[in-house]
């Protein structure tokens, strides 16, 4: 049996970043720019008032005092939005607002609090205090502003914004269809027939995708008859640019996906050396052929895959760099054994107070949910360790993903 | 002038958390719990088998090895989703697959590989392994699973999905309206006429609410018209539960928000002691009363405001407790100083191979776009300090949300 790790890193040899496309700017939050962005002007465009005042030349105002007040001509209102049709000359002045631009001959501003704010005479009573800025101070027309490789926030979208653009090409969000296999799967909130079970899974990674920035196109549900499920394959492989199954890949004789899949493309199954989790399958079905990855049909073990394999699966698609198995180490809080020959994922809680101590919890059983629900993380025990100690260093997965 | 912690509690005096409703589960992630959930049902419903394999009398092969096997009749096929019709007595078995139900006089499973897989009579190579999922082991039936004031995840919501649940009570997201005000503004990626700026705010702000997971409904640019921002203001408190403008708050005497507003509602602006982001105004419009608050037009400031007063208030009306003004403490990683009297948000990074230590970025003017892109963090320097020392603890606030 490989070890995850190895299974890891063959699928994503078959995995490459989606096409970058261009986007929306709206769209491309998280995404990977795919191109270097240069302003199309400067920023600022236009020198402009750093406050609402009055734009001056200075040398008038240099010796203005309450006690000694400055009169000037007021010539024009100056709202932001507009553009001055007056030139400032000594002895003149133009009301502007925070943002407008600078009259010809204008070198300053007086800020309002610092007149009396009449018209069409003003009184000054302060020098000013400059309180302008330049065209391109911030930044200049054809600077390169926004690197490719970057990962979009909403503060590289503003400057993308700012500098002319509405779109800008990057990796797009992967399109994911999720597929649920097993006669015995019921709709959350249905009533359960004898041996009948809700299907948990569809709904669990639907949200775990979404928290990924990917976008779920299809959720389905498909008993085990092989039509049925040949014909949600083909559907997903249509619209999807990855597939999600879960159950059916074990060693069971009514295995359908594993029969379906094997006819299909180049889908292989084996047995990874993990727990939970052994049994995975991945590969590619459809022409052109769209990457599947089948998971195990119990929540925990399909929740454990998908953080180990589906996660760095997705971030592949979207051009990340790092497709990491863990997001670090942590510090093991309590002593535990745990089982040899298979790593093991231990699901664990941080202790409180230091986010660098976790703690395993409860039964660990694959069918276990109440305490997949309470755990925050995955402890990732390798396969040869058999006794965890306490202050043990771990690599562990974090499943706090939706505490914003 | 109050200081921004003043300020904030007076904004959140008037944001009460949204009334809890029904929300499916795909759509309640990070969203807080306002019921207790009660498991429907046990799990498991039903006693199921581990594993593929024979479901046995574990009696009858305790003795079985490989150099002596049992052979046992196979009376029945159990896949998953279906219900055992006949009982195992001694000398019988059933197949069985993962998950299926346990057949009546059965108490142990052997794995398919510890037999010759065969039918109508398997031969068996080793004793059960138990391999009985027990019923309720997990949950017992009406068990409280989920607390009133959890914030729900993936893991949660699975749990809920287990126990028979579609829907669940919770505090929704909020539906947020953005208005970008000035006659300044254009759509982003519009040829620039003089005088005219791309609007920023809009898209920024509307990936930073997306986010903290409120709903954007619409976002739109207002030019200084009383009539079309009080039209567009209607609109928008008819439809959101809070609105969010830009712009015209400042001492401007063409800031036409504040004429509007200040007849719609119970708007009140003040200046705040917080450099960037000083004017702000907050309040309540329409009837029934919609939340607004109103920011800088400046995007840094805007930026800067959002996360010092919008955060807490989404927070607040997804009914979280933590409205927290920051996202906890770190060390300077540089000397710097800092104006008095104005509590200071001062852009920086995260100082490489460290999360606890942060260095300013560049210059720090309001219209500064190039260093904001930059920040990773806000670090709070109090009215009171003028210059911090490397290695002086500041407060932050955490703008890394994007890095998944």
């Amino acid at each position: 049996m490989r070890t995850p790790q190895e299974y890891l890193a063959s699928i994503l040899n078959g995995i490459a970043p989606l096409a970058a496309t261009s986007l929306d700017l709206a769209e491309a939050n998280g995404c990977v720019l795919a191109e270097d962005v240069h302003a199309m002007w400067a920023l600022p465009s236009f020198a402009n008032s750093a406050m609402d005042g009055y734009a001056v030349i200075a040398s008038d105002v240099a010796d203005a005092s309450v006690s000694h007040p400055v009169a000037l001509q007021v010539i024009e209102d100056i709202p932001a939005g507009s553009w001055p049709l007056l030139e400032v000359t000594s002895g003149t002045a133009a009301r502007i607002m925070t943002g407008a631009p600078l009259p010809v001959g204008a070198d300053g501003v007086v800020r309002v609090e610092h007149t009396d704010g009449a018209m069409p005479v003003v009184l000054v009573h302060s020098p000013s205090g400059g309180h302008i800025r330049s065209i391109g101070e911030d930044v200049q027309p054809g600077e390169q502003v926004l690197n490719q490789g970057q990962v979009l926030s909403a503060r590289t979208i503003a400057l993308a914004a700012a500098v002319g653009r509405s779109t800008v090409l990057a990796h797009p969000n992967p399109r994911v269809a999720v597929i649920s296999t097993g006669s015995e799967l019921v709709e959350p909130g249905q009533p359960l027939a004898a041996g009948q079970i809700s299907d948990v899974n569809g709904v669990m990674l639907e949200i775990s995708l979404r928290e990924l920035g990917a976008l779920v196109i299809r959720s389905s549900i498909v008993d085990d008859h092989a039509d049925a499920l040949r014909q949600a394959l083909d559907d997903a492989a249509q619209q999807a640019d990855l597939i999600i199954t879960t159950g059916g890949v074990s060693m069971g004789a009514h295995d359908t996906v594993k029969e379906v899949l094997s006819s299909l493309g180049t889908v292989t199954f084996e047995r990874v050396a993990m727990q939970p989790g052994m049994p995975q399958g991945c590969g590619h079905i459809g022409s052109p052929p769209t990457p599947i990855v089948t998971l195990p049909g119990n929540p925990v073990s399909a929740l454990v895959s998908f953080e180990a394999f589906v996660r760095p699966v997705i971030r592949r698609l979207q051009g990340r760099e790092d497709s990491k198995f863990s997001s670090g180490e942590v510090i093991a809080g309590a002593a535990f054994s745990s089982p040899k020959d298979k790593l093991q994922f231990v699901r664990a809680r941080f202790s409180s107070g230091s986010a660098l101590t976790a703690t395993p919890i409860g039964a660990q059983g694959s069918h276990i949910l109440g305490g997949l629900a309470q755990a925050e993380c995955l402890l990732v025990v390798p396969a040869e360790v058999e006794l965890v100690s306490v202050g043990d260093t771990l690599a562990f997965i974090d499943l706090r993903r939706e505490s914003r």
